[in-house]
């Protein structure tokens, strides 16, 4: 259940009913919002005239709902928004991996020439085996934010666990949250601790039901700028690395009120689909891509096979805005 | 191994080889084809002389590889024609089921209307519990049959199993061979032998492998007008109905030669979603569409709740043309 | 919802009825049985004086479930009997599929040897590509057929498409039906028209729900004799062939009262893994276990990979007793 | 590839080696082990003369392929010991969560009276969502002490991510790495820095080569404790909350040297399934399970549903070891 207090009800009484009725308390266009248990049916008597308006939700996905907000949210990701009125789909582009100074230069100059606003690339690699590339750890988000301050870039990069948390908040616009750390409490309590924009990737195991959850942490923290990514689900089929989750796109578009951007790039697992299934996240009505682009895919210290080469990501991002366009939307 | 016979090679000769190799023999431009197992690397050298081209394959998928013809298969329903050169996309739109000649009527009127050329219908439902509507059956293909005559429409309808393949095959156009049909041997090998276009839909358990090779049970019985259909897997979300697996259409699309359609509808199970998936799958270059419309959703006997109303459709249809113009195509 | 009728009331009569409330009727105990769909929550009053009991239900799962006949139905294979209450796990073995005769008769005398019933191989073989070995069909029916008055052993054997399934009857004395093949109405309507026993596999992506409500057809056609088989889903992991459901195994021995046979040999797929999983199954306290067993499984023209030789099959069949007497059931 | 370095080789030297040649150091009886990634297939000449014996390796499941030790390895909690020779069978039982002194009282005085030796509760709970009880925290591990120290019972309870896993490592006898933190590089190499037992629990979405892969970075931290619990995977099926893999259980035995400790309570997550269910276990020959027990499931804080009270679990426990016997092995 979702609570928005009176415009009149102060800080620290807002903070004392949130402890009477066991609540979150956040605060919302200048107004205090305290969130219960959605099995919460019914709001406690005793602060009824403190209360400004009452959602009472069907299960744990609240902030986010529809239901509370019927609007896609607006985020800021320093000069460029994403969600609300815009009809911008954000095309956030990079190299799988930071490898060296040299590579990620290459890969900012590219999105510089293509006029491309967000650079991605990681830094603590979350790998599954523990004998292949690590990724650079701390220098290489050094090296993100040296290309911020030489291109004017906006940089996301992912945080692996609880114990980079710090650093990833402190050198990234936009906190990626992988889909090996969606469920990481230390992670996400801590994000919810900053105003920096979250990127919040579903895990290839997850349900839409709990993704959403997991999003619920973050927002029940405090912190309004929670962007979704799908990237694909495990299903049975190998041919393909993981299954792009587009039926369950469009049901985060229809249910929740956060911007929604799609991978495909880790979906397919392989280069040669990436541009029709850009093209078709596109033509969803997303709010963002996320694509991997390498100066040499062949020698990528990680993914390798589905990056595209530079020439490719021209083509590509060419065709994305006639695409756009034709649905009414800009790409940025 | 795909063993292609010098023109000269009479059809007598050719299934006399045929026999020496165990090989199933087809007819493929005025020459005579022969198919083994992929597992043969090495052609009967007995017969040498007699070879055109010898195309040995990786695995099971072999006439519909792009390794045996590299390029999308044109695929003729009446006067209109997919695949090939063409840059068409099929919008095939109508009702789950036929339910009276009332309700068709309508739905033909309203592709008269917006000037779509082919009809789908359920006559034999392939409903997973005997307490539920099962379809008009033949009745209802008869129905079907009087809309093509009086609109001039092309049909599609599915066959359910083996018993209803020859009535099927009589009166549709493009035969339909569903998801939970898509094994049947009695179906594939009667398919076979006709000449009018199938559309296969990939079982929602299936993997693409499997999906291909029942594909080539009808290809190898001599029937070259094969559709693929991807309509949604089975996964662990089921928020919505099933995931349309468009990484799976994006290697279909690379590695196959036969025309691909998508059907949005059946994949997520609601309307709310099938308009932004439908625009997806347009953006992604494939060969058709199949949308569900029905002239009152609510009372539908079958998929009620998937199932666009006309209004829905005509904007739809609007926007598809538009997505479609945006990629080079055009929506037929 | 189910409708027993009392004692008095005769076929003609309980035929009225079943047009007028739109059921299914069948004979059970002397007595007839009407069943309508279960979103009939109420009887049609007009009949009231001749209903004996009224069984309403939540889903299709109606003659299937325990909510209307609580204990495991008794199903008997000429000399022998499963379910109810006996306590009896039946051991059904045999190669996948029929391959000669000299083959057949050395499963044949195996199971002879081990005081086994029940042999099992396939002649018509549901394979995924044209271009594998088929089955030897009517031959393979006939050869087993031979079996059974040489050594007095119950066959059981696959039917595959609706165009076989006379053939199958006549010469099974428990028609299998496959897993890809578990939807075919053709088959599960001409199933429930035949009183000889019928083991329904689950299909490798069939809920459990569609999976009984497939049982539903075979039962509702007013055939008693169904017996379900779990024999592995399709999941994600590949590196066995499938996953064996036993959580959806201790389901269906709560919630229905079919007895129910497991099948380990092509769960796994591979040799290595069946002993063990043969016991997990006993100890489940099943109705009954499929094993396949192969003179020699490196030479086997189908699944050779999870084929056990007979050596095996001899060690296993001691354990499993050990087993079953460990729960207080009997092999047999 | 697995470089054990002779004897003679001291550690100063070991770690010199490993640098040159990138590799893990571990030291394993007595003797120093270099572990690097198996795409090398061919050691370093240099350091020839100092190696005892190289084990190649197929993928980057190393340490804990039965190529490199092939017998099952033996871990020791405190008193009681799995793996190896033993022919153990592990029950570990209790409350999904600590609640209260008094409610893990009732708990361990239930495993005292079976002669149980091992007590499981969490007390850092990986809720996906924040509205739902999150666990005791440190106060949970403090009680969980406390009947250690009362009871003589080993405690084995879940570190929820990076932050709390220094407490768990301090307090607990086992250290449980749950399904959804299996991939938390920060909690992975932290157990792979001390000598407790490690119990790392499979992702229901992970495959079984990820979770193995997941364990070497426990082993190449140093930790031979590693213990592999299987506990369900994510599957289309829903009537049951998750899917028990006992395929994968048969494979991991087949290919791994690790303990395999089984999780039939979260697998089902309805306390009707768990006896059969934790029978089938028992009768594959695991090295444990792990089974939900609560005094009174109906008020239970968390997995409610799936916990057995006292009464069934005594039943349960009784006939768990009429079934090891029957195989040849004793539940401890």
């Amino acid at each position: 259940m979702i609570i928005e207090l009176k415009n009149s009800v102060a800080e620290t009484r807002a903070q004392e009913i949130a402890r009477e009725v066991k609540a979150f308390c956040i605060r919302h266009n200048g107004r205090f919002v305290l969130i219960t248990s959605s099995s919460d049916k019914e709001a406690d008597k005793r602060f009824e005239s403190e209360y400004e308006r009452i959602t009472v939700l069907a299960d744990d996905m609240q902030l986010s709902s529809r239901k509370y907000m019927n609007e896609t949210r607006e985020v800021k990701i320093n000069n460029v928004t994403i969600g609300g009125k815009t009809n911008h789909t954000l095309l956030i582009a990079g190299p799988c991996s930071v490898e060296s100074e040299e590579q990620i230069e290459q890969s900012a100059a590219l999105l510089k020439e293509l006029g491309i606003s967000t650079l991605r690339a990681g830094a603590f690699k979350p790998r599954t085996s523990p004998y292949t590339f690590q990724g650079m750890g701390i220098e290489g988000l050094k090296l993100l934010a040296k290309m911020r301050e030489k291109h004017g870039l906006n940089i996301i990069s992912e945080v692996r666990d609880a114990t980079q948390v710090e650093d990833v908040i402190e050198y990234a616009d936009i906190i990626q949250i992988g889909a090996k750390s969606m469920y990481d409490h230390g992670i996400l309590r801590r994000c919810g601790k900053t105003n920096k924009p979250v990127l919040l990737k579903r895990g290839f195991g997850t349900t839409l039901q709990e993704f959403v959850q997991c999003a619920e942490f973050i927002l029940a923290g405090g912190n309004e700028n929670v962007i979704l990514c799908e990237r694909g689900i495990r299903t049975f089929e190998t041919k393909t690395r993981f299954t792009l989750d587009l039926c369950g796109a469009a049901y985060l578009k229809e249910y929740t009120n956060l911007p929604l951007i799609l991978d495909p790039s880790h979906a397919i697992g392989y280069a040669y689909g990436v541009p029709d299934l850009a093209r078709a996240c596109t033509a969803m009505g997303c709010d963002g891509l996320l694509i991997e682009v390498h100066p040499n895919p062949a020698v990528a210290k990680s993914d390798a096979s589905q990056q595209l080469n530079h020439d490719q990501f021209r083509t590509l991002s060419k065709s994305l805005k006639a695409v756009a366009e034709s649905i009414g939307r800009k790409i940025i």
